[in-house]
């Protein structure tokens, strides 16, 4: 047996039925999940959080269909799947849905760990992980954002905040080929969705990323080399051009 | 051997070593890495977000020291251990800081497995125990400042909002005892330090959330009678004041 996958948190004072749960091969064989699933998510395709979870099914070599939401009337199914948020990403695995991009991510790992770990074995790494993963949702997505949806001299602070905060990113990197070591992990998989829109940030901005950040590039191109990465995420010319429309649409041409 | 835990995603073909790791007691049973331990806290006794790792780590049985910090000159010691958020709450264990309330709360349920596991056990269950602490984080804590922070038609609108929310919470709760189940879990813990500034949030904007919630008010009763609870969050009346005073502060006196 090549993949083992181990549960934390077994106290069997407390669940007597773990015995029955360890006997049971879907639980301990990430593989056997595989047979007789639907996997199905709820996505937009420009949309960064749901192309995280496009590239960990890809990693992880999980078959899924993708059904393109509305943004603006939401469908039904959205809005029954995800009633609180009403927001994709929602990935509905056998008519369950699991929301938000990191609870999915982690869902996925939990469920499918045969093949691609994202996060690490040991505790602290997978909190630092955590750390950057959530540090790429909140500030890298709202400076990001910012950089196309303002003008003049808060366009300028933003972009100063932004190469800051892709700096500690730069750092955390290192000289390792990913952010996950060797192979593509968490940070990884939660960072390539947002470094997709580089270009239309550099273009829309005037400035260079690869100036002040250069392993960070070298990484992205590293990463859209692979298959898995590519096939799920959108070209960088396509994001510019909607990055051109949302301008108009938000009345921010200069 | 009364208390087990197993570690997930180990593929024993990407990490060679994961039989050595097996073997290592340090890293099966979690009881074991209580000896020697240094566990320290940078909180402040009105943060939800400490109060949140203060309960777990009670609930856990794991001594700490918990070092008060002042929010406004932040310390040398948070400037070094969190020095990209500069927040708090950060637990440094064994010299190696953890950052960010949620991850803190799942770094502790893994490092110390052995004691009052905090995530259940079904990757599904734990997505949805992730769902709401995220919903209370996000959702929960910005209506709930907002109602001392606003007045008139504006605090009127977020009493509403805060309800409709509050009873999301109430429904997902149902007729169990906590949301963890029969204990206390990860939903349980992320909640408590927040309906601790119920009191506070009724008496300020004039309302009871007993009378749409009975349920949560009879939980958050039920989780106050345990002693790791009610040791390691503040007193109701002492919030009450201190609400009364960022009043003030913020200049949103009636």
């Amino acid at each position: 047996m090549e993949h083992w996958v181990f549960r934390h948190e077994i106290t069997y004072k407390d669940k007597p039925n773990v015995w029955l749960q360890l006997l049971n091969p879907v639980l301990i064989f990430g593989g056997v999940r595989m047979a007789n699933e639907e996997v199905v998510l709820l996505s937009f395709w420009a949309c960064t959080f749901a192309g995280k979870v496009r590239v960990a099914l890809a990693e992880k070599g999980i078959e899924y269909k993708s059904m393109e939401q509305d943004m603006v009337t939401k469908g039904d199914l959205l809005l029954k799947m995800n009633p609180v948020h009403k927001k994709i990403p929602v990935l509905i695995h056998n008519g369950k849905p699991i929301c938000e991009s990191q609870i999915i991510l982690q869902y996925i790992d939990e469920i499918w760990p045969h093949k691609s770990p994202l996060l690490p074995l040991d505790p602290h790494q997978r909190a630092v992980a955590r750390f950057w993963a959530d540090f790429i949702d909140t500030k890298i997505c709202e400076l990001g954002k910012k950089i196309w949806k303002t003008k003049g001299e808060e366009k300028e602070a933003t972009k100063k905040e932004f190469m800051e905060s892709l700096k500690l990113l730069e750092g955390e990197l290192g000289d390792k080929p990913y952010f996950g070591g060797e192979n593509l992990g968490y940070v990884d998989v939660s960072l390539l969705p947002f470094s997709c829109w580089f270009y239309a940030q550099e273009k829309v901005g005037d400035f260079s990323i690869e100036t002040d950040c250069p392993k960070l590039i070298a990484w992205h191109t590293r990463c859209m080399e692979k298959d898995s990465v590519s096939r799920s995420l959108p070209d960088q010319q396509k994001i510019y051009r909607f990055v051109l429309d949302l301008r108009k649409l938000f009345g921010v041409e200069e």
